[in-house]
């Protein structure tokens, strides 16, 4: 359902907020924002929209944004069709070649292609590419996770980035929007997760700010309450502590890695609140959890 | 007085506001906008720094504002204050030598750096010119009024336009403010109506928009209602008909000096409604009146 | 079977096949060559790779490859694991949503990846798009087919092509591999005939050549002899008379739209040959038939 | 009255001087000069015509002439007229807000755009911008003097200098021509010496000479003959033993932080003589006092 | 023996004589001018000099010069030398491919390089290539002589010019040099006349004036005194009613080939005073005989 | 005689062949090659040809060749027509100033402008220059040989490269062909020895190889047999032990020049081999001798 103005509502009103704005155009002007999208915004249809809206305008008032789409549960539904059944290890799907074909198909062709229409629809100009074209994400295979003697198949971790294809459709003020699948040994296709490839990204594309959009109104301290702000060594200790678990701790751990690459903030926010990404960028208010690099890198 | 805003505005509704800027947006950026500044909204405090507060946000959402400024009230006061009394001849100020000086200096210097240095508070990167820079206006006599015998002395028309430091400045990001004094034979200093030199401008550098601020809440017709939008054609009209009067038929003369040069709409708004730009640039209401060229130029 | 060079080739008899392609070397360089991939030479492992080979070898020597590839074979192969079944009019396959998830999974996904990949392990950058990556192809539902009552649904014709994402990924020296689906009515997914798109394609990118991989050698007259030549008017004629047939009409109707488009030349190559493209392009046999515009267009 | 040239000067004898030039040409070809322009050259009539050819010629030859302007004496006869009158201090002027508007005025509309106009008249490219434009140059509140105990009130120091203006304006071959009026906290003019400001801007542009225009042949020493040339020790030497005093310190403090600023020249000349800028840099005589840097800063 | 400056000459009088360039320095600002370069210009020494400081400080001052030299007398001391005789037949050099061997090594490399190299001496940045170069002038056989029945051999006439690696050298601020040899059929040397060859690379490269400088003081009337300046129609009729005659006929008819190209003035100058080129490129006097095109081409 | 394809060879064979150079093409795309061509490349007429031919050929491709020309037996015919003996030092040619003469002209003019032109035969842009034009080799008069008390007079060593006219004829894709004559004291042309010339060029241009074109198979070991790849402490060794004697040194001597200067590969090669330079850099076999560098230079 969509917010309603109150009736009252002036055009001085209006554009008060219009104006509000300024400060935070000025200091994003130019400059590159990762935006890890899924969740309920990549799912539910109205905020698919405003999503796609909020991009569009990001582009033209002069941010760069990057987009890092995942798409588990159009994965599911597909294998589900095709009769294949999938096995989990610690959370990750043992990936052999025929679940890769399925990966890659959702996520490259349906899901990506899907993001990039939305955006275009509002005016934007989204470009989808995968982590194989033109050698963007060089995969290896992942780690085995301790303790764990099964092998995970075509799971791969970030080897390298080259990111001279985002450059190219950047100069060109093109949108990009990624799939998170890499180029593995042999160019095959390997599986990487969302947020560590945003992440990875994030870091290497030096970007102003990397944003996390969840299904969870930020990280909960251990009242239950939200978090505004941390620093990187509040948040690892929130960890270490066991404040935060279960599958907030590796989206932590993709902040953290963003903000040792050199991004000076890193954000995870609430993707079910309609127009999420405007308010966090352009508005006082901002929403969600960020997490601050205390000192320059390597200083 | 700000306006207030009410106190249960939520986050989605101020998202709401600023994603319905997006069209309006999309369809300026990179686009040229000359606006006419004059009146209250260049004489009164909180009104100066709504429009300053505009045109930086409209210069960091792409778009390419041009200024061109006027300062009736002030040349006044400076003349008084150095017991220089002006003779006025069809409305247009007798203007000697010693006249011109004053005029030069009110506007070139007091009144286009006060301009500047506001913009720039907001974070505008404005420079303000006068038309003898850069070969900007050069200006020729003005031709006796019909029926008057008086010389008018230093006042001009515009007699050619050299675009090339408006768009140098343009190329590295610069708003140009204009103060219109024009360089006429031999270099001197000419005297030249504000609006007129911003229909000129407007024409000769193909703007999207020529936006008159004034202290009126546009076009009236003849119940005194406010007309929303003209026709070059109806506009024309209501000059001969008689319709319009005063002061208001020389700036809808502005106003078809531009479109006859090529620009597609001409405005004239309320620059005493609080951020007037914004509303008039980024929201579905528009405010003033809208005076609309029929058809492509030479078609 | 790869070709076995004989024992006795000499460095000199190598020396002097490289050195036979320099004038072809020098008509090309920096003109745009259409290919259409498909057949064999994206099916037959080995053939494969000769393409890829061929394709980044082309890049290097200062060739601007696009490529066009269809999948025909893989959309049934992953319609049938699905359970799907295609109903076919006059050759075209009745595309409803399910079936559309599926075409362009394939085709953006599986397909165009592997295609990609190939040629990036032979140190090309290629970069794989779909034609609503930023508006490349806009596509109109197609017209129904004389006679045929039923709705061929998702099924498009190009409506426009929009080539700035081409040209920008040239600039930075990247090979566009182009999936044939297009942006239809509310950016939705439009399944657009491969050689079809292709032809619309190369006439937008006024292309030097426009070459179709087939899986026959070439065009053959009444006698079943292949023709090396045409002529516009003798390849119009060939279709009048019947001589050629079947599947062959619509490939030499994309080459004759090419053509009117403004691209000198097309090619009805076979691709089963090794190195086809190389042959073609390099080599003073040329294989298949060309089909030569008569004149410049409008003269 | 100008120079007479002999009856009995031949063409080549003409021409011979014209070769002169040439080593002169080759050396400041494309190097930035910063020229404070003041005094009689700056007042009486032909003196200004032969500077404004000087410059335009400069600019033509292929130098980047800068010019900072002073006005001293053209904002005593305006104060005059409106009946202010000015208290000195250690002879810098007490500036209240009301002689501040009148110290802009001057400077930046009368005193600017006369130099411009001038230099346009001989086909130069002039643009007359004040500190405050585009963020040129920052003031802070001057120190107070030592010892005095009145507030200067709108008097300032450098602060801060951003010399992208004059890059751009550099690279569409316009001419600088800079009032010295920056913008001090909350962007309010404050009055800056003419000196000083060139000093300033000459070291942040890292110009190749830095030359001020006065009334006198150049630095003298105790016997009241002209120094031609002087190391930096040498002209903190006669400051500190008292053979300059008066008027002289200040000139030698600018040209000193010039040269500290990484400045290799500072010239003192006599802009009393006709074209005196041609003669320091054209010709073998120079004239006036150079001060030298005696290394590259920082080593 | 060289000019010897009145004692008398103050600094005003040189700034004086340098003052009076600029409105030449203003108009010939970034245009190309193309000198034939001959005669005692070339052979006596304080002439070259002068010739190549003119030449350097032309290109400083931002004007493009190119130039075309001969080399008669040098090659006839060669052919000498190696007991090589000329047939000349009507005043030209009947070449065989001896002959054309020692007409390219003197032009091309004794007589090129060392203008090259004087010019570069001053400060200059010439470079000196041949016809053949890059496909500067492509020759075709010269017609034969009416009447004369003797083939001349390898004497060539412009057949076409690639005036690309003009453009190059001119980019990168280099002084094109060129000895008039060009490349015939099968890519062989033909010798080309000088004038001729300079006349036709003027009205290719469009340049602003063809200077053709020379051993006598202009253009002479029937009375034996110079004319200053002649119209095309004048040009035509001197040669026509036999006042011109000789060697001054081709000359003359290389300034109207150059005139009828698009070149607004030709110059028949004499090199053997000093600093000929600056005194007709940058003083009021000018020197020898104007050729004016009475209209625009082909209007 | 050229080579024969046999008869058998198919299209597949050929098209292999082609396939083969991807690599090399792939590994020099946009890379500087400095190539040494003297020896019998330079004078039998179909090595000529095919010499040309591979260099029109890799510029096509990408490659960036730089060609260094010697010609001493040409300018001993000269010397020998025109009567004029020399005497020879440790092999070098004493050059008096009329030597110098007949080595300028046969080298800047008959030989350089041979070799341009055929490659502009096959389509390439070649560009002939010496080392005077545009200041590219600054020459001192060589040091006197130990123990020999005569004065070789103009031989001359490499001072100075200034590699600008280089990149300027690059930029526009233009191939340079350098002829060994410098620039020495007093802008006189000086005689460099070709390779010497090379090896100092190839180390500033900091080319990707310098290549040796002789009339050897290589650098042969102890028992004669070719060694096809050196270390540089091995290649000193050679020397050191007297295993390569004769014009071998020298040769040797400017590879490890090249490679000191930061070349990574340098290549003795045998030009007597048609197609040499393809062979070299586009096939699997290499031929001749490398020199490699053993560590990045500097650490």
């Amino acid at each position: 359902m969509e917010a309603q103005l109150p009736e009252e509502l002036s055009s001085e009103q209006r554009a008060k907020i219009l104006a509000e704005a300024l400060p935070y155009i000025r200091a994003f002007h130019g400059k590159r924002i990762l935006i890890k999208y899924g969740g309920s915004a990549m799912t539910q249809e109205n905020l698919k929209r405003f999503f796609a809206e909020d991009i569009a305008l990001l582009s033209f008032i002069g941010v760069k944004p990057i987009i890092v789409h995942g798409g588990g549960p159009q994965i599911g539904a597909l294998l589900k069709k095709i009769g294949k059944e999938s096995r989990f290890v610690s959370g990750l799907r043992v990936t052999d070649a025929e679940t890769m074909d399925v990966v890659e198909m959702v996520l490259v062709a349906k899901v990506n292609k899907d993001v990039v229409s939305l955006i275009n629809s509002f005016g934007g100009k989204a470009v989808g590419i995968s982590g194989r074209d033109g050698g963007l994400i060089k995969a290896k295979k992942a780690k085995r996770i301790a303790g764990v003697d099964e092998d995970l198949g075509l799971v791969g971790d970030v080897d390298k980035i080259n990111p001279e294809i985002i450059s190219c459709l950047e100069s060109s003020a093109f949108i990009p929007v990624v799939a998170p699948v890499g180029a593995g040994p042999g160019e095959k296709p390997f599986n990487i997760n969302a947020d560590t490839a945003a992440g990875a990204l994030s870091a290497s594309l030096k970007t102003e700010k990397f944003i996390l959009l969840t299904d969870v109104p930020g990280v909960l301290d251990s009242d239950g309450v939200m978090i505004s702000s941390l620093s990187e060594e509040q948040a690892e200790d929130l960890i270490t502590k066991g404040v935060v678990s279960g599958g907030m701790i590796p989206k932590i751990g993709c902040c953290l890695n963003a903000l040792r690459g050199g991004v000076p903030k890193a954000h995870v926010i609430d993707g079910r609140v309609p127009h999420a990404l405007l308010l966090e960028m352009l508005t006082d208010e901002g929403i969600g959890t960020e997490i601050v690099r205390e000192k320059a890198p390597g200083i």
